[in-house]
């Protein structure tokens, strides 16, 4: 793989990772850009202890573009898009719309006494799968996960070592049933300034477990009882966790505890790529259509619980039937309680006929 | 008032709330129905201490039914429908489809040693708040706002005193954009067996804090600071929170401390309409079409936290702009961190001068 970085007209950075050693990229991003929006805005809830994001800038974020106006294809002699370059494998860049940067004005005086407030510092970068708009990830060779893999790892990599990033969030959201606004096959990274609450919960409830480190119990017991297993090889399992939120939920696990994506050792990463394809296309078979997902790799902290946090992919859907999308509504909006109208063997058994 | 309490024909309670104290309901469920469906499951997520509720029945339920099939208008001569009454004021019942309920046949072992199971014990109660199918909350007069908190009040007290109850949740889900499956104007009442996530946060925070109680002191530095205020009136303020994690939500709470819906005294009762409905015509007001929104009553657990709680309404809607949504994708679904596009004194001031 090879790594080529180079700066955007307004200074954002961006990094080529080809699959070809000899790979070249003297592209120059030749539009003329305003300087990108400054830091997001945290704000601290006091009622719950948490910190919230405040990106007003977004609202005037790229919508649904036509494919011809799609900002994550590659450029042409005729039109420059966020990637210089006329064709790439994977590329990242910082997000120009982004939730989190390390660029800010002076700090704004607490909302209240009980809300301080500081600059959304941090990083948000888009990751594109492939050159290809058509395109989506289950569609994608074994050999493209890898390369996807290993620019998640490089990227963690960098990203912890940033003195204000506390956590490296890498995701993928697929579908315009949640939300997404590029049709490009794409992902993201979000690199907080803080631990996240629902990070903040796993190491609570670890560090209060008694035995062995509670993911690799739990883990351990979800491949005994077989029944909510949907896949496995060598080094990874991939189960609907017994108390799953959502109709259709995977945790797809290494079998080697380790804290995040770059303690991956080469014979893991290889080992990802054939699972992983095969569980979304599972995904994408259950119904009539692309399924909507959320993929969202599960890190240690940069700096806390890191013996406590093991590394897994929660890959969910709101689909739970044809047709029928899962809301979050008063109870999961509001009061936290999911109610999950599927069970889990039975996600499990649809999951594992599914093909 | 008038409270006259009858029984359907599958044996579940139905309460009808009379505004007429000489209103008489003498009609009797007709309907051969079947047994309700026993309660779901409640499994325990180790990997956050929380509990999941598994109601696969309620794949079945009712769902966006034609308005001459709508299950929450009177019955006629003709049709038989969840209310016998030909005509009601406000009516509450036991959901049909219930995520809680106090049925439940033996309990199942542990899904894995880690993830106990037990029956989804508790209660899901359906509100309507008037017989017109075609109504909405904010249609409704001041007067049938105070029966319906009043009924509200009621059924608090009522399920509260249930030994297996341990919070008791009202709320609204309004529009097909959050999920809600019938039209007909209509609140719920869940009653956890458990003190909810988002409420132990809260008390937590409560817990932490220095100073007078956690929430009248952010009420009070809300009502100081001003610019974040929407409405108030003797009794009652509503604002939005310095750190709102919706586009647009509003917190609407008692001046007094209350820890619940039935311990609002008769003065703040008949101040409550007039702030509430103003607030959801303001909502309604901010674009094209009726505003989807959840608005959520937090009550102080049955037992735990009773003077570290504080009553309020959260009202907030996922409508960000003129045909977009606010989705809870990666960041807010996997790791719990909110990102709002919209600055609540931009909310604030939008909803201040909607009408």
């Amino acid at each position: 793989m090879k790594r080529t970085a180079i700066r955007l007209a307004d200074g954002r950075e961006l990094i080529y990772f080809d699959e070809r050693d000899d790979a070249v990229h003297a592209e120059v991003d030749r539009r003329q850009l305003p300087p990108p929006p400054p830091a997001s805005e945290l704000r601290y809830d006091p009622l719950t202890a948490e910190w919230v994001a405040i990106a007003a800038h977004r609202q005037t974020r790229t919508f649904l573009p036509p494919p011809d106006e799609c900002p994550l294809c590659p450029s042409t002699p005729d039109r420059s898009t966020e990637v210089p370059a006329y064709d790439y494998d994977v590329v990242v860049f910082e997000n120009r719309f982004p939730s989190l940067s390390d660029r800010f004005g002076p700090s704004a005086g607490p909302a209240t006494p009980y809300t301080p407030v500081r600059p959304g510092e941090g990083r948000c970068e888009v990751v594109c799968f492939t050159s290809d708009h058509n395109a989506s990830f289950a569609s994608l060779p074994p050999t493209r996960v890898r390369t996807v893999l290993d620019a998640l790892a490089d990227r963690t990599a960098e990203l912890s070592a940033l003195p204000y990033v506390q956590q490296v969030f890498c995701f993928e959201n697929r579908g315009v049933e949640i939300g997404v606004t590029l049709h490009h096959p794409h992902g993201q990274i979000y690199a907080y300034p803080f631990v996240t609450p629902r990070t903040r919960s796993m190491l609570a409830a670890a560090r209060a477990h008694r035995g062995g480190n509670l993911f690799a119990d739990v883990l351990a017991a979800e491949r005994a009882a077989a029944v909510r297993v949907v896949a496995q090889n060598e080094h990874w399992t991939a189960y609907v966790p017994a108390a799953a939120r959502w109709p259709f939920e995977v945790h797809l696990a290494p079998h080697r505890q380790v804290p995040d994506l770059p303690a991956l050792d080469d014979a893991e990463r290889a080992a990802f790529g054939p699972i992983y394809l095969d569980l979304l296309r599972r995904f994408d078979a259950l119904f009539e259509g692309p399924m909507p997902y959320i993929s969202a790799w599960h890190q240690a902290p940069v700096r806390d619980g890191r013996d406590l946090a093991y590394l897994h992919l929660q890959l969910f859907s709101i689909r739970r039937a044809p047709g029928k999308l899962k809301y979050l509504a008063g109870s999961e909006s509001a009061m936290g309680v999911f109610i999950n109208d599927i069970r889990p063997e039975e996600a499990a058994r649809m999951l594992r006929e599914a093909c």
